[in-house]
């Protein structure tokens, strides 16, 4: 039985770092409407400006604003209309004093015209003259050049998880493809002589496949794809075969079970006879996954992950999305909903604690209820909305003390 | 020009549910592998229980706990072991008084056997011979037939969004395919003379299309699908057309633009063309987004939604997205996170208004902050992190006061 030494977790994250620092992700072109959830992977800088003219916010005259000045509801200007501006069409007029042009909404500004009086204050006279009962304000109602976007400006960062507004903005500024980073090739092994998948019959002493199922989820939803998933059983050869199998074509090699210090617990030795440096951290001071493995090996990362289905999911939730979001550049803050805990909660001496925990609405605040289970029951995550972090220096936490809830 | 009665949001949401009140989407059985993010259309009953025998938590021997009165680490109670359980086997032994099993974590239990003592509280004195140095209790240290799932019992619920661990609650009980609601299929359709594809030049007056990307992207993270894409120019005849030609293939239509009350603003005229009962409701007393439109035509629902890119993002989490959930008969939670404001915020009078707003860490709290900007403004939706509400009766928001910021 070999003992390992434990790591703190911001000391594990941080090897990682060391380990994979040359490590970086392919970069791909793709249309707009394909990088939804995609990650940039370049700043984008607009080419032009928005809008590239002058836009009128409301229905009505543009004019020039000292025309107006001393307008009022009981004392009109009256101004000679020079032009209709359609939605969509150039402008074609210059107004001089005294005159003015109508423009819809959105529509363009004619030069010489620097304010647009909403069409309620006005009075359309004959063909050709209304009267104005407003005083308008230089630059009233006008959107003028790049007032949006500027030429030249940082419009979208490297590294953003781009959103449909995202989109809109690369629409805008008038790309239709952008860059962004390829997503990562994960293969996802579980080990373990009890498993059969869904469809197999377990036996006596057999339990179904549930890691490869929930992992390969994990991936889709941090951005990431699966391009190999398997179940081998706890044989040296056979899991060395299917590592190598998959290395070529996986940018990351994920393995659940046999990461713990037992008898038939190979998978660090595997990793270490697939590749050099093999195994540089086993065990994490976190609860749940202790017996966590990092790994590199040609080059490529490899983490073996716990058994039990929750303790594989929080460790995946922790350090490879973590691992993910570095290779994306993304520096996205950690989204969390504050709520009170409804009891005490224990935490497990000397280790980051995650505990499980449900929410309720009680008027405008969130009660936090810890949900409980035995080890290995696949139900506490599914019961679960999120969790809560105890850190490895305290105790516990108290009924009513306010918590920080991340959820899944 | 036509004056339209304008409706609280809650009394729109209540008529699109009198007019879709029979409206459904199909279902479709698909892998559970292909699940993620879809919406359970029935109620999971386990047909098994989880586990389905009685496994060890631990590394261990499995003992008569009874056997093990009065033992301690000074005292220890010696037994006979009759098997060393695999991991994935049936133990085949029966215990009786004076006999022990080994048994690894994960392993099941011997008949007989109904408590599990550590490993590290026992000695092993030779080849069948051990030491035990603790009295355990019944039940310690195992899991029993049914306690993570039982039998017959009700695991995830109809209209569930299925996240990872719902995947692998569904591989635990066996199944490998599951039922889930069709993705509802939506036409796009921009309309507006000035619109021009992004990488169409935009001559002054045009502007480039945004609202078919960034409606296209929110239909894909609401959990539909578009079938179908256009930009038409403001013409009865034009957009009639286009609306039919997609209509047989879509569930839901979408429109932007043209729902306003001007001169060319022929959406409600087009879609009363297009069937029975037509526009239904035309004007919502929120800000922005106040021209929106909902209608029936074919029986499905087609939405005009306003042209700026933010209202008719927020129409959409506002209505459409609503719709969905609906459909997908989804009634989780709205997730918000609290904030306190960093300065006033003031409200449209007789409108419930959404303001877009930026977040700021600042120790255990977020400051929230508006982000302002020109209507039809696209960069206002990317700079903000999501949106805060203030009801129509309230007239602002006080520095300081605690506000639920909604994510986008």
């Amino acid at each position: 039985m070999e003992l390992f030494k434990v790591h703190g977790v911001e000391e594990a994250k941080e090897l990682l770092g060391q380990y994979f620092q040359d490590f970086t992700l392919a970069v791909e072109e793709l249309p707009i409407e394909q990088a939804l959830g995609r990650y940039l992977a370049e700043d984008v800088i607009s080419q032009i400006d928005v809008p590239h003219f002058r836009r009128s916010t409301v229905d009505g005259y543009a004019v020039l604003a000292k025309d107006t000045v001393g307008a009022s509801e009981s004392m009109p200007v009256f101004l000679l209309v020079s032009e209709e501006v359609e939605m969509g069409r150039e402008a074609k007029s210059k107004l001089t004093s005294g005159q003015a042009a109508y423009v819809p909404t959105g529509g363009m500004l004619p030069g010489g015209a620097d304010s647009v009086v909403m069409v309620e204050y006005t009075e359309k006279l004959d063909a050709t003259g209304i009267a104005v009962h407003y005083t308008t304000a230089p630059k009233e109602n006008v959107v003028e050049i790049g007032d949006d976007i500027r030429k030249g400006s940082h419009v979208l960062q490297k590294g953003l998880k781009i959103r449909p507004q995202d989109i809109g903005v690369l629409a805008s500024i008038g790309l239709s493809t952008v860059k962004v980073f390829q997503k990562p090739k994960f293969a996802v092994i579980s080990t373990g002589d009890e498993i059969v998948s869904p469809d197999e019959e377990a036996k006596p002493g057999q339990i179904k496949d549930i890691n490869t199922f929930t992992l390969a989820a994990m991936v889709e939803a941090a951005g990431g794809v699966v391009v190999a998933k398997d179940v081998v059983k706890d044989n040296f050869t056979l899991l060395k075969q299917t590592i190598e199998s998959v290395m070529t074509d996986s940018d990351i090699i994920i393995l659940s079970g046999g990461s713990s210090v037992g008898t038939k617990d190979i998978v660090p030795k595997v990793i270490n006879a697939v590749g050099e440096p093999g195994v540089f951290v086993h065990g994490i001071s976190i609860k749940p996954g202790k017996p966590t493995i990092m790994a590199k090996a040609g080059g490529k990362p490899i983490f073996g992950l716990p058994g039990h289905p929750t303790s594989a999911m929080i460790v995946f939730k922790v350090f490879v999305e973590y691992f993910i979001k570095t290779l994306m550049q993304n520096d996205e803050l950690d989204k969390f909903i504050m709520g009170e805990l409804a009891v005490n909660v224990h935490s497990a001496q000397g280790r980051e604690t995650y505990q499980m925990v449900t929410l309720e609405k009680s008027g405008d605040k969130y009660i936090v209820k810890p949900v409980y289970g035995k080890s290995g029951f696949i139900t506490l995550m599914s019961k679960a909305i999120g969790y809560i972090k105890i850190p490895i220096n305290q105790e516990g936490l108290t009924k009513g003390e306010k918590v920080k809830v991340y959820l899944f």
